[in-house]
C-alpha cells in the first residue's frame, strides 16, 4: 500500500530547522534591550558582509590545504619552516597588501632525527612513541632500564634512581573547556624530566596529554630542562600504549623497557616572522594586530595548530580588501616564528614593538583551533574590556556568544607584558582540540571549512569594530 | 648548540590555555550581576555533578558506539528499526529504570531495493546517486529522457515535459545556522517531484541539500508526492555528480541521463515507540519529556541522525539514577518511530498524551546532532519561555549560550499542538550536521565523545532545574 504523505506533517519536521535558525547577525536574538540600543546599523550592515563573505567565498579553507597539504610540518630551522615564510610571503604579496615584510629572529633548531622506537623488553611488545620536542637522544644503541610508574608528578621520590619514570597521568575530563586539563597534565611534559633527572632517573615517559581515549597517537611538546648538566631522554606515548604498559607494570613490577631516541640539537637557525599589512587612512602609526604562529611540530600537518590562525589573520586582511572596507587604522597580520619551541618570534615582536614605540590597539592571536567560535578572552583594562564587551550584540550568538576577562596568546603575551597592549585570544569551541594537537592526527581533514571561516569572520569583525570604535 | 629553554616563556605559554579556560560552571562566567543573585548554590553543584559525571563517567559514547555499527541504518518497518526498538528497551531494562515499555504505531515501509543507478547517456558517465526517500521505481530497465536543467523550484515551465528535470540549486552557505540554508533549499527534494510532475517530466534528480562541497555522497530524504496518482521518480546526486552534470548540460544542452530506481512500497508496518521513565517522587502524572527518533535512514549509520538524540535521552536518566537525583516529577525518555518519513511515532504520541491528559511540563527534543551545545530554542508560554532563560546562568558558556524563542521537535511539535506542551528544541553546534546528514556520511566515527556527552549534560540541566523550579 502506497502512502500519500502529508504535506503538513513533512512541513511541520522541515519548519524544526527554520524556527531553529536565526538567520544571520540579528541583534534582537542574543542581547539584552539595553544592548540592542548600542547597535549601529550601518556597522552591523558590515559585519553581515563579512560574515556573508566568509562563507560564501571565504579562501581560507584552500590557503589551508596548500600550507597543510603543500608544505606540512614546519618545526623551527627546518626546510618546512622556510618554505611556510616563503609561501605566507608570497600569497600576502600577491593578495596586494599595501606592505609585507620579513622580521628577522633566531630560533632553536632540534630534530626528532629517525623515528623513536620503544618496546617492553620482557614481551618485545612494541609501544607507540614521540620524542618530547627538545628531548636529548639516548645513547645510539638505545637504553634499557626497569620502569616505575607514577600516578603524578608530585610522587616522585628516590626510588626512581637509575630507572625510567613513566607518569601515567591521564587527562582530567570534566574539564568542560579543555584547556582547564591540558594545563594540569602537560606539567608531566613540561617539568616531569628535569624533576625526574634530579632524583637520579634515567629517562621519562608519559602518558600523553589528549582528551582522547581512542587512538594510540602520541602527542608530543616541549620540555624545560631545568639546567644544561643533568639532562635525560623524554618521550611521549599514545593513549592504547600507555594503557599496554601499566597493564605490563600491574602484572611485573619489574617490567623493563628499551627506549631509542635519535634527536639532535643544531645551531641556532635565522628564521622570520612574516608580516602583512593594511595601512590605515587616519591613524596608520596606530596598530590592531591579528596573529597566529607559522612553526608547527613534526607530526601531523598543525591544521589546527597554527595552520589556521595563520590563515584567520590572512584571511581578516584579504576580506577587508576585497570587502572594501577602508581601516583608520593599521591591521597587521603576524605569523610568529617559533612559538611551539622557545617563542623567539613573540618575543622578538615585543622587543621591536617597545623600541618603535608603535601603539597597538589591540592584538588578537588565534591559537587554539579552527574549530566554531565560540567568544573571546581579553587580557586588557577594564575601559578597553568593557569596549569589546558592548560590541557582543553584533556576533550572532552562534559565533561569539561571550566576551570575558581572561586570555590572550602566547606570541602576543609578550608584547602585552612589553608594551601594556590590549590583548585578545579567539577561543573557538575546544572539545576535539586535544584529540589532535601535536600529534599525527592534526591533518587538514580535520579542519570543516565553515567552522574555519567563521573563526575568519568573528576575528575580522572584532578588529572592524575595534577600528571603527576605538577601544577608549 | 643545545638550549635552555625558558620556563617563564613556557609557563606564559601554557597559562594561555589555563587562563582561558574558565573551568567548569562559574556563574560569574556567563551572567550579568542580577542573573549571579538567582543561582541556587545548591543546585548550581549538582549541575556541576551532572557535567562532571557525563565527561568522566558518561555512557552514552559506548552505547551510541553499539546502535551505529550492530544495528545501523533502521528505516521504519525495516529489520534494523525492529533492532533498535528491541535493544533500546532492553538497555532501559537493564539499567532498571522505573518503567519501560513500548507504544504500538503502525509506520509506512519504504525500501530502496537495489542501488539506484545513474548515467550521463552521451559519455557513459556514471553519476553518484540516491533515490529520494518514498520515490516511485523507475521502470524495470530505467529510464532515459534528455535533462533540463533548472536553477530553483520556480524557474519550472512548460518545457520540462517529457524530461527529466535537474534542480541544480546549491545550499545557501551565508546562513549562519546550516539549519536556515536546509529550510531553504530543501523544498527542491520535497516538492519539486511533485510540482514537476504536474507539468509532465518524467523524472526529477537534485543536487544533495548539503553543506559539503567536496565529497560525493549522495543526501537522501523523504519528498511529499501531493496526490496518489501522478507520481514520479526522483533521486539526489552526490555534489561532486552534481557538478559533473552541470558541465555536461553547459557543452551539450541535449544531455540525456538514464536512470534506475529499484524502490518499493510495501504495506504499513507495526512499530514501536520506545519509553522509558523514571517515576516522580512527588508529582508522578506530571511528566518531563526527553526524547530523539529512533528511525534512521539507510545510508550511513544515523549517528548524527538521530542515533544521538535517542543516546542523550537515555543518558538523561541514567545520570538522574546514577547520582541519585531523585526528580519530583516523572521523567520520560521517549524514542519516536518514524520520524523520518511519516512521523507516525510522534503523532501516536501526542493522540496518547491527548487522551490521557496527562500534564507535560516540558518535552525536550535532541534531533540536530551530537556536536557541541550551544543553545536551546523554545515554543512556551512567555512565562514558561522567561522561566528557563532564568536558568542561563546554571549554564557553562561554553556550553549552553542562549535561551532563544522558536524551536521545538518534528516529534514533539505534534504533542505542542495537541496539547500545548511547551517544547524545546536542544540546538548543538550546526556547522556540521548537513555535511553528514542522510547520507553515506553520518557515521559513528563522525561523533566526538566529549560533543555528544556535554549534550547530554545540557539536556539533563534543563530537565533538573525544569524539575526543582517548575516553569511556572
Amino acid at each position: 500500500m502506497r502512502k500519500v504523505y502529508s504535506s503538513l506533517l513533512l512541513l511541520l519536521a522541515i519548519g524544526v530547522f527554520s524556527c531553529q535558525s536565526g538567520g544571520n547577525n540579528n541583534p534582537t536574538d542574543n542581547s539584552a534591550k539595553n544592548e540592542i540600543a548600542q547597535v549601529d546599523s550601518a556597522a552591523l550592515k558590515v559585519v553581515n558582509q563579512i560574515y556573508d563573505e566568509a562563507l560564501t567565498n571565504g579562501e581560507g579553507y584552500e590557503l589551508l590545504r596548500h600550507l597543510c597539504l603543500n608544505i606540512g610540518s614546519r618545526l623551527s630551522g627546518s626546510e618546512g619552516a622556510s618554505d611556510a615564510v616563503d609561501w605566507t610571503k608570497k600569497v600576502m604579496e600577491d593578495y596586494g597588501f599595501d606592505s609585507v615584510y620579513l622580521q628577522e629572529v633566531m630560533v632553536p633548531h632540534w630534530e626528532r632525527g629517525a623515528k623513536e622506537t620503544c618496546s617492553i623488553s620482557q614481551s618485545n611488545e612494541n609501544l607507540n612513541i614521540l620524542a618530547i620536542g627538545g628531548s636529548v637522544p639516548t645513547p645510539a644503541n638505545g637504553l634499557e632500564a626497569e620502569v616505575i610508574m607514577l600516578d603524578k608528578l608530585e610522587d616522585l621520590n628516590e626510588a626512581v634512581k637509575d630507572k625510567i619514570v613513566f607518569f601515567n597521568y591521564p587527562f582530567q575530563q570534566q574539564h568542560i573547556r579543555t584547556g582547564s586539563g591540558y594545563g594540569d597534565a602537560v606539567r608531566h611534559r613540561v617539568h616531569g624530566p628535569s624533576k625526574a633527572a634530579e632524583l637520579g632517573a634515567k629517562a621519562v615517559i608519559i602518558r600523553s596529554v589528549t582528551t582522547s581515549l581512542e587512538d594510540d597517537e602520541p602527542h608530543t611538546g616541549t620540555l624545560v630542562y631545568q639546567d644544561s648538566t643533568n639532562r635525560i631522554p623524554a618521550a611521549a606515548l599514545g593513549v592504547l600504549s600507555a594503557n599496554k604498559l601499566a597493564e605490563a607494570m600491574k602484572s611485573n613490577p619489574n617490567t623493563k623497557v628499551k627506549l631509542k631516541i635519535n634527536s639532535k640539537w643544531f645551531p641556532d637557525a635565522l628564521s622570520y616572522n612574516v608580516i602583512g599589512e593594511l595601512k590605515g587612512s587616519e591613524k596608520p602609526e596606530e596598530v590592531i594586530l591579528v596573529g597566529g604562529h607559522l612553526d608547527a611540530w613534526d607530526a601531523g600537518h598543525g591544521a589546527h595548530d597554527d595552520g589556521t590562525g595563520c590563515i584567520h589573520s590572512i584571511e581578516v586582511l584579504r576580506m577587508f580588501q576585497q570587502l572594501k572596507i577602508q581601516p583608520k587604522r593599521t591591521i597587521r597580520a603576524v605569523m610568529f616564528m617559533n612559538e611551539e619551541n622557545g617563542m623567539a618570534g613573540g618575543k622578538k615582536y615585543a622587543e621591536w614593538a617597545k623600541e618603535t614605540g608603535e601603539k597597538h590597539i589591540l592584538a588578537i592571536e588565534s591559537d587554539a583551533g579552527g574549530f566554531t567560535p565560540r567568544g573571546f578572552g581579553t587580557t586588557a583594562s577594564d575601559e578597553a574590556h568593557n569596549k569589546m564587551q558592548s560590541f557582543l550584540p553584533y556576533f550572532n550568538h552562534n559565533t561569539i556568544g561571550y566576551i570575558k576577562k581572561g586570555g590572550g596568546g602566547a606570541d602576543i603575551g609578550h608584547l602585552n607584558k612589553a608594551t601594556g597592549a590590549p590583548i585578545v585570544g579567539f577561543m573557538p569551541d575546544s572539545q576535539r582540540y586535544f584529540d589532535l594537537h601535536h600529534s599525527n592526527n592534526d591533518t587538514f581533514d580535520k579542519v570543516n571549512r565553515r567552522e574555519l571561516e567563521l573563526g575568519t569572520a568573528s576575528m575580522a569583525t572584532l578588529v572592524y569594530l575595534t577600528d571603527l570604535f576605538g577601544l577608549e
